[in-house]
């Protein structure tokens, strides 16, 4: 028994073992990353303020799709979602802190996110500074919490900052600002965006698979590779969208980026090309989880999500 | 043989087995610390003037008491100082990238810290924001890293995470924010200060002891509990600094905390009652460290620096 994905045709894939769509697949994984980031995010009433801008910046709609990550990653290697619970909710901490303070106005100074405020416009700007800075300090308490499984925690906890700081997310996120209207070339383009989106999104999978105490070196590396190319994807995908999509689905303004005179694949390499890449960039992803096969159909799955979605 | 320590009549302590005088016994663990933070912020040369931002918001001629703080706790319980590298790092990245953010625009708005020009001045604000993003995210990257001892990393990360989120570090910052301008009793002051400064404080002493492998849950509890007491006593006499010290000494402004109506022990008790309060404060600190002995020397040697110094 098979169950045809939706997507455009050539991105259609099969989850052969599990006789759901993807759609429900994902919704799944996202719902359940929801409920497990609000039992973590339950409030210790202290400084009240800080906590409701942290609930509002991670409560708001975001697609989840670190957890999602994170949780398929478990699965492909054999674990239970039980035990991404932890690092599928640290990553999106670390995803959520990143969006308050690239909101900030001394960096993007962007006043809507999903169509709502954001967490500066909502709060005030040292509220949400802190909140930012509070939510990765709870991604590690969160992170660093025992588990059932045999899990090494401190290579868990390096994955995690590594990708979030000067030599992952964080650099690529100066080298952003930096741009702001200088030219680039595709490779520099695409090395930005490696640090400032792929670093966590390859950590999601790897925790994901660390998470099981069972993924071996081979399926970690192949893991990798498919996040890499899954999370650059991600972002031509991005660009895409800010030429095409419109405001109301998008729920930020369109032309944002163009506006900033930054640079983005569309504007490097135009419309048509930057299709080609994403499609490459697809193949190539999904082209990497061979060793796992039938396995794999979640995590291809969610590479054609990310590529046909439209917002 | 006895040495003799530096300091106030009553605050004098004796390193009866070390054979040095506080004041050298502080500057060596302040000297290995800024040895150690140097070695951790090589930089990996990815973008520039974050790392410079990073760099310069670490070595700016800190006092380095937490680092302190945890190399004589791992000492106190019979570790060694390479035991409590990683900690001692760690600790001071947190505390550094702590006072990057408080002194933005949107926070304190200070200009000049240790007679420097802060972060922001020096390198913009979103420069400023992302190095101290970034130093948080080292701070556990290093803290991660492996040991020689039998540490238990999880529960070192959780405790550091724990004392510098939203039930430490950030919620007292918050409630320091929303305080400006309101009138506060001394109980509130002092949760506030316990937040803000103490658990990164009391974390630290706890950090350098499992740093070891070998503390015990009746030292950590001793070591935390005088922790707390020299946590506060460092917030007393900042207060009584600011109101009697003056600003070249202080490298900041003078009185800066009263000029942004901010309370203060000395507004709140006056300066001769917060004189008392720091010195009970002491009393009570080196008191809970009875068990230790000899060995607690020095601990109270650190104890007698924080609450002579001045600046």
């Amino acid at each position: 028994m098979t169950a045809r994905m939706t997507g455009t045709s050539s991105n259609c894939v099969t989850l052969r073992r599990h006789h759901m769509d993807t759609s429900a697949y994902i919704k799944s994984l996202q719902d359940r990353a929801s409920v497990e980031l609000r039992k973590r995010l339950a409030v210790p009433g202290i400084a009240p303020d800080l906590e409701e801008a942290m609930q509002y910046a991670v409560h708001n709609g975001g697609k989840r799709i670190r957890p999602v990550l994170a949780y398929a990653a478990a699965e492909t290697v054999g674990g239970a979602l039980a035990d991404a619970d932890n690092c599928a909710c640290a990553v999106e901490l670390i995803h959520a802190y990143s969006l308050v303070h690239d909101d900030l106005p001394a960096m993007d100074d962007d006043a809507l996110r999903r169509g709502q405020p954001t967490c500066h416009i909502r709060f005030g700007q040292a509220t949400a500074i802190l909140a930012g800075d509070a939510l990765q300090s709870l991604a590690f308490e969160v992170l660093s919490q025992p588990s059932n499984k045999s899990q090494d925690t401190a290579a868990m906890v390096s994955t995690l900052a590594h990708a979030a700081g000067w030599q992952g997310m964080v650099a690529g996120q100066s080298i952003d600002i930096d741009a702001a209207g200088t030219a680039k070339s595709e490779n520099e383009l695409a090395r930005m965006h490696r640090l400032k989106t792929g670093a966590l999104i390859i950590a999601s999978v790897r925790l994901g698979a660390l998470s099981t105490g069972r993924a071996t070196p081979e399926q970690l590396h192949s893991l990798e590779t498919y996040a890499g190319c899954i999370g650059l994807a991600f972002q031509v995908k991005d660009d895409i969208l800010d030429v095409e999509g419109d405001t109301a689905v998008l729920g930020k303004q369109q032309g944002k980026d163009r506006s900033l005179n930054k640079p983005t694949y569309t504007s490097l390499l135009g419309l048509d090309t930057a299709h080609q890449r994403l499609q490459a960039l697809y193949e190539e992803g999904v082209g990497a989880l061979s060793m796992f096969g039938g396995d794999a159909d979640r995590l291809k799955a969610i590479a054609a999500y990310i590529i046909d979605r439209k917002h």
